[in-house]
Parts: C-alpha cells; structure tokens; sequence
C-alpha cells in the first residue's frame, strides 16, 4: 500500500520534516498552516532534506511531488489518503483541528498525529465521524531522515487503521513500532524525558557543563545506541553469563542514591539562562543550518555505513536504509511514459499523470 | 606523556578492555586476577579486540605489548606508572584492593579505577601513602574501542594527578572528560541509569518489548547520540529560535505524567525473567561473542565514517578516531632498529626495545 497524495496541518520543525520525506519520495502534498512565515520555512527545510538525499543518492532523486500551499484544512485535506497532523502540543488546539481533519477528510484516509506526548484516546474524542482512523504517528527530528515512528491506537482506532498506518510509513522508507499499551510519551520520549531530567540535574549542580555533557554522550553510549539498543548492550556487558548475570549485578544500583528520580528542577529563568548560556558556548560557532547540515551528514553516513556491515546484509538502521536507497534510486531512474510525460505539462490531470509515474 | 608500564588489578569484561587497548596500544601490561578462568577470558576479549584494531589498520597493527599473568597484586603494580583498578563494586573490596596497590606501587604512579559509581573520595581512605594519586577513569564497554574515560577526583587527589591521567589516557586514543564536582555514578551513568530505570517500567507495564525498546532507540535517538549530545540536538530542534525556544517549549513538560519518576520498580524475579526471557527472544540467535563481534564492527565502522564528514575534518568521535588510527599506522610501520631487533631476542632487555620500537 503506497501513499498518492499526503496532507500536513503544521508546518514547524516536524511538520515541514514530514513534508520533505513525502516529496523526496515523489508525493504530493497539500500543506495547511496558518504561519505566514510557513513557506519559507518549509522551504529551508526542504533545501536541507534534498542535500541529505543527494548524499544518499548522488546519481539523482526521483521526482520530487507537488507542494500545494492550502487556504484551510478543508483544501488540505479533500483528497488526501495521508493526513499529518503536527501542530503545537496543546490538546484544545489538537481537538479543534483534528475535528476539522475529520469533517474533511475522505473517510477511509488516515490520520496520524505527530504529538510527542498525548494520547490518542484524549485525542480522537473531538472527531465526530471517523475517530478510528486515527492514529498516533510520532516521528523524530529530522523527519526526512530519521526512520522511527511510533504508532499508537487509542481506544477508538480500529487495528485495520494501525495495519494501513504501519504499510504506509513503511512505504516511505520508515521503520513502524507498534506500542503495546497507550500510555502518555510513549516509549522513544519516556527515555529522552528521564535522561533530559537527569541531565538538567547535572548542569543545575554544575557536575559538568553541556559539551561536556554531549561529549559524554557521543564519545561512549551514544555510538553503542545507534546500532544496537541498551538490553541488546546490556546483555553483552553481562559478559558470557549473559543477560541475567547482568540484571543480577546490576539491578540493586537502581536503589542507590544514582540519579535524581525523586525530584523535578525547579525550571526557572536562571535554569534556562544557565542552559541557554552553556548551549552558546558549545555551538553558537555554527548556525543552527549549519549544525543542520552536519548532523544530517552524519546521520546519512552512519546509516549509510551501517548498511555494509554484518557481512554485507547491513544492520538495524543499515539494513532498512540500504532498502529504502535502493528504492527511491529505482524511482529516480523510471521512465516517464510519453502520455505521462504529456499529461504532466497540464495541472487538471496532474495526478494521474503522477499514478502513471510511480506504478510497477 | 605516554605509558611505559601498566598495571590491571581485575580481568572481567572492563578490565579485560582495559588489558586490550594497552597491549594494541604496545604497552606492556602486568595483570591481577585470582579468577582461574582469567587467562582465557582475557584471551578471548583480545581476539575480539585484535579483530577490531585489524579492521581500523588493514595494513598492520603495532607490535602488541607483553601480556604477565601476575600471583598478586604486588608483583603486578611494582613497575608501572598506570595502574587501572577494575575489580566488583564492592567499597570493602576496592578498599582491601586500593590499599595494596598503594602500598607497592611506585609512588608516581596513576592509581585510576573503573568504577561506574562510587566516588573517589570515599575509596581513597584505604590509601595511607599516597591517596592523592588516585582518579575515577571510569571507561565504557568495549574499552578497547569507546573512547570516552570520566576523570573524577575526591578530596584528596591532587589536581596534578588529573592532568597527568588526561595524558595518559589521551596517549592511548581516549577522550578524558573531567567531571567538574564529585558525585556518586558521575556523568554518563546518571544518564545512564535514568534511562534504564524508565526502560524497566516500559517493559514491566507491557509497553513494549525488550527488543522493540531496542529498535525505538537505534532507530532514532541513537543515530543522533552518535554524533552529537541531548543539548546540541535540542538547539537544533528549537529551529531558528534555538535553545531558549527548545526550552521554553519543552521544559512544561518535565511536570507532566510523562515519566514514573517517583518510583523505582520493584526489582523482583519476576521482572528479571521477564526481561531475560525478551532478551534471549530478542538476541539468543547470536552468541555474546557473535554480538560483540557485530558490535565492534558498527562501532569502528560509524567512527571511520564520521572521522571523514565535516568537510573531511571528521566530527566529534571521528575526528579522534581519525588521529588515533594515524598514530597506532605509524606506531606499527616504525622500523625497529638492529640493536633493539636484537635486544628483543633476548628476554631481560625486553623493555629497553619496547622503548626504542616507541619513541619519536
């Protein structure tokens, strides 16, 4: 199941990320977002986004699918099998919308929300007609190149809706976990949130600075987690008795004086100050484009590297990009039928002209 | 400053590490282990190791150092100016072990140990000669190939003795991160433990399974913590606005229900089974040493791969994996001379050709 035409309500850091994974994957899209700045800035994300593809791809990207700029949801919206919901975290701002989407919307599209933290039972209340169509799709920055998404149903979500969410994500290069249970943040910021907390104790004590912080991180279990995760890490530290001589060595230091759980920072102006300060220090040598444009180098190379190993077979993150390369470089390469190559040229059956395109 | 003889008191899977980045490294070093296992545990760590170091120097590694087995830890320490400490994390133990060391150790020796947790203040007390030469140089598994070590130093250690472990430590391709205040589990255990804490609730709620935590990371953050930390990436995240944006947004969240940060989970039989089972669901395809083996192969491949992005300078890990490997080309095509090629035939003068094969 493939993707013919996408919606995206939202167009910030996460949203225009969703934008740019659908068209470098040679689907349309119809934005919705109120910002007037929105163009622009979807603009640069775009230009980031076909960098990071020409790096994975240098002898060229498939045709890149049309961006419509809506005037209202309803325009976004009308034909969409695809819809991406990615406005700011507040619920009565995802209700108003969301009921919207769903007014609009044909009835068998699905919609994914891209909320960090919210339920999608908390969610799908506001949708009057077809609440089980929804489902939380929660992406990591950047969108474009990051392949998690953690699906969650809520309540009223049908497991048909998670099927066809899971087959269209995957169709555009992405790796669906299905969560088990619904619980607020899911699995991915669960972790980011305790490690963030704990690592807002450490600058606050001034046990260490942020570089110094990053450092730690990307100097030691960053480079472990982005192959394998902490048990498969865990059950090797474990040595030869394996995962259970770990636990057993290990899991009393959870009741030791080992990390701040029992309290939040006080988040005031001298916290953020002391963060905002530091954050400079470490990076304000680079703009945030540029800093974008070396992590999506990066990104690309470890991904890119990691499909080689394992005996050539790739692993983890590695092997779906070695699939996904090897996808879109048979898109960039298919010959556009003369009918098609024709129709292109006139708007009104711009999309059939697409179908034509993509099939096969 | 380099290392001419190290001493290793422990020889499980860290101190075994350790063992294995001295010997590639040329040093000899001299190892206590009441262990009867210990030889081949070593062995086998070495193998994985050598493995590694063959993939990062296709064209030859430098002559390894000489790897004594000593029958106690006097003998071990008496001539080395290194001296690592990895034993359990017992404090009675690393007091008996620590007090030993300090007694025949040469008195300008590095005392570092490996502990994830316990401060150095509170081991230093069993040191009656010379405590002020004792550091935290706690590493992260695989020693041999992560290049992160955290120097902590307790009340008595004498701000000399850390910059002389930096040294020492940069000498055989780390990255010495000193941590600015004391605290128990220091910088990356915090963190690190924060997030394992959080992982056990996500798999005793029925979240997720072991193995889909494990996708969720290395599918996602994990490719970020790679090559830059929480904060950098947040600055990023925040857009155009930055780290006060990042904030200002995100900081609310720390009060929401989004983590279970007032409890710790009961550490039960119950859970260990559970996550053991998942483990070997997840993993039991592979034996510990086939997942080293693929570990260290990821590992070397994302830092070879990050020392040539940036414009070819390399970034965060890469750029000092990229100088390591220079050194450790060069350590191994240095040509021995005649007089120390055979001094190295005979036994006694062993030392005296090391230091020829090492120096300029």
């Amino acid at each position: 199941m493939t993707i013919s035409k996408a919606a995206a309500i939202g167009g910030g850091v996460i949203g225009a990320g969703w934008v740019a994974r659908l068209l470098l994957n040679g689907i349309d899209v119809s934005i919705f977002d109120p910002d007037p700045e929105a163009e622009r800035k979807v603009g640069e994300v775009m230009k980031g986004a076909r960098r990071a593809y020409r790096q994975m791809l240098p002898e060229g990207l498939p045709k890149e699918g049309k961006l419509t700029f809506a005037k209202t949801i309803a325009e976004a919206v009308a034909d969409a099998d695809l819809i991406q919901e990615s406005v700011p975290e507040r619920l009565e701002l995802k209700h108003k919308v969301l009921a919207e989407i769903d007014l609009h919307a044909p009835a068998n599209a699905i919609v994914g929300s891209s909320t960090s933290g919210i339920k999608p039972s908390d969610m799908q209340v506001a949708m009057k007609k077809h609440p089980e169509r929804l489902v939380v799709a929660h992406p990591f920055n950047p969108v474009y190149l990051l392949p998690l998404v953690e699906i969650v149903g809520g309540e009223q979500t049908f497991p048909e809706a998670i099927e066809v969410a899971k087959e269209l994500y995957s169709s555009i290069g992405m790796k669906p976990v299905v969560i088990r249970k619904e619980i607020e943040a899911f699995v991915g910021d669960r972790l980011l949130e305790a490690a963030w907390r704990e690592a807002l104790w450490l600058i606050k004590d001034g046990i260490c600075t942020v570089e110094e912080l990053d450092d730690i991180m990307r100097y030691s279990f960053g480079l472990r987690w982005a192959q394998m995760g902490m048990f498969q890490v865990y059950r090797i530290a474990g040595g030869e008795a394996g995962m259970r001589h770990f636990m057993a060595q290990f899991g009393p230091c959870l009741k030791w004086p080992w990390t701040k759980l029992m309290d939040v920072p006080e988040f005031n102006d001298e916290l953020v100050e002391l963060i905002a300060t530091q954050s400079d220090e470490q990076s304000s040598k680079w703009s945030i484009r540029e800093l974008e444009k070396i992590r999506d180098e990066n990104l690309v190379a470890i991904m890119d590297v990691l499909s080689k190993t394992n005996g050539g077979k790739g692993w983890g993150a590695g092997t779906l990009h070695k699939d996904y390369v090897k996808r879109l470089g048979k898109l960039a390469k298919k010959p556009v039928s003369q009918a098609a190559a024709k129709a292109k040229a006139t708007k009104p059956v711009k999309k059939a002209a697409r179908a034509a395109g993509k099939k096969g």
